[in-house]
């Protein structure tokens, strides 16, 4: 573990300097003070007085409304912040973004706030401070992320595996043979393991994994727009995708169409958000239960602050049985509006 | 949730019956007082007036030792109590075998002793009790072990993929191609797990991955003497172990056979038991912290008891680096003692 002399010897000054850039004192300028932060996040420092004065930990939002309790973070951060205030804890939630995390190396912004310990909701493989997550000796807990080989850090998420065979074994139960996955591109984690998942549920029930049955796109209601009519076209008569805003898009899509939901087509989200329950038809999902992710969250910080060094909790999930998911249409899908292909080409195996 | 009454309607007795035999009045008969715990554990009954008075926990433990420092249960459930104890729980140490579970449902026995949840070490998939974990509403944490789509039992262990990743990656620096497996069989769960492992290991290193590289066996010392001469006879030069048991009996094995550690094979174990520091030579090993492994037991089932439903946690997995692994033989490995193979006969690739 670096000391504040290991500090002071790299950059050639006293060690009160190196103190006072610490503590944030204001005898010294800016420059300085920002040097020597940065200096104490690459030597490993850890400052154990302002660990004890102040128990502060942050929430790191990208990407995800979370102020009103519709919104998909709202809970996350209640569930989080359930566990951790009633310990002494201060939670600030701060939202971030690409130009943020340019702005200042992660280190240096936790340790300028004096944050011993930071949530992260919503980053992607491409943002900046991903390559950081490698290296750093800051606990922190990454929702739907995996950084590989650093104790320091944590994963927490829904089991997708589990969620996506629920609704393949139920689909299958509807008489369901070629189901089909639209999703976002493979840049982010939590893509790539659904993608996994999928394929996996798919061939545990021994069902035809045919690239054609998959649509990868990153606009939503454009990839809907293409892939909805291509996979039925494909004979596909059930969809899974990898979230409730592109399923609640395919709803739509499908009534502009004429396409019967789930007469024609059963659809299957993953989120359950709430609007789910008052689309027409109402949406099938799976449920993550998004509270018990942000107590997660807060169980695997402890850990890591306790020098446990989980690397990952999976949450389980459960599929909510609603309305837009049927038996297998047998024969006559009646794609009346669907331009591209006419009705009864789609052969049932 | 079942009432007492549901109890006494589907028995066709009193509800103050139902109640001596749930709170152990001794004024009933024997066989009266089992039928009202099973029927307590067949509706999904919870005693919530006895988990007030008393908070009881307990650890079941089949075929591992845990009594010494030593030995490998040790530290587990020391990290358990250190975690519980503090927190108000009493814990019992309950250690079971077959023919125990055969005598008791675990239903039955976790009321009768009025336990709120278990922590469980060493069953396997053969074990009467995991049949009824598929359907028990009692929190359960196992170790090691997995029950799919019951959301009130947990899984924790330590990450046998990033174990096997670490190894690999360490032996592909050191030149190593040809890289075996040694396990037991695949009738338990973490050893399925570490089958996966390995095969994805090989796998991301662009490996060859080769049915006559892996060598699977019910007793440690047969299989090693089965499979060690048959793996270097195939050209292996490093051997990943299951269990650290297993490598250090190849270890004895290799010597008795004049095949030298690590100059004409690198063995790597899994666990990093107290005794691998000590073994001639000293065991590379993927190490699971044991303590680590108990507190995450109870992380799991605090969550569990307070219905956030995890289901699994993985802890992160390091790579010892002792005396066992060296760089791969370069072409004349020796194996002067070896009966089956002649030396110089290892084409390294």
């Amino acid at each position: 573990m670096a000391t504040i002399n290991d500090i002071a010897v790299k950059l050639g000054i006293s060690k009160s300097t190196v103190s006072k850039g610490l503590n944030n004192a204001r005898d010294i300028s800016e420059e300085m003070r920002k040097k020597i932060l940065e200096t104490a996040v690459e030597l490993g420092y850890v400052n154990k007085r302002r660990q004890k004065e102040r128990k502060a930990l942050c929430i790191l939002v990208e990407n995800m409304e979370f102020h009103t309790p519709n919104q998909f973070g709202h809970d996350i951060i209640l569930g989080f912040k359930q566990m951790a205030e009633p310990e002494g804890w201060t939670v600030d939630i701060v939202p971030i973004d690409m130009e943020f995390q340019r702005g200042i190396p992660y280190g240096v912004f936790m340790m300028e706030h004096g944050y011993q310990a930071s949530f992260i909701l919503g980053l992607t493989l491409l943002d900046p401070w991903m390559n950081e997550f490698r290296t750093s000796r800051i606990p922190a807990v990454l929702y739907d992320n995996y950084v590989k080989g650093n104790p320091t850090i944590a994963s927490v998420g829904c089991d997708s595996q589990e969620g996506f065979e629920l609704a393949v074994r139920y689909l299958v139960s509807l008489g369901h043979k070629k189901i089909g996955l639209i999703s976002g591109p493979l840049e982010s984690y939590i893509l790539k393991a659904r993608y996994n998942a999928y394929i996996n549920a798919m061939e545990k029930y021994g069902l035809e994994i045919n690239e054609n049955y998959i649509g990868l796109g990153y606009f939503v209601n454009d990839s809907t727009r293409k892939y909805v009519p291509k996979l039925l076209g494909e004979g596909v008569t059930a969809i899974l995708f990898s979230h409730d805003v592109r399923a609640i898009s395919a709803i739509t899509e499908c009534e502009d169409r004429g396409i019967r939901v789930p007469q024609d087509v059963s659809i299957v989200g993953f989120d359950d958000l709430p609007m789910t329950a008052h689309t027409l038809p109402s949406l099938t999902t799976i449920r993550q239960d998004r509270a018990a992710i942000g107590k997660c969250g807060f169980y695997a910080l402890s850990s890591l602050l306790n020098e446990v060094a989980i690397g990952s909790i999976l949450l389980r999930a459960t599929l909510i049985i609603r309305d837009s998911t049927g038996p297998a249409p047998s024969g006559m899908p009646g794609l009346s509006g669907s331009g591209s292909v006419s009705p009864g080409c789609f052969p049932i195996a």
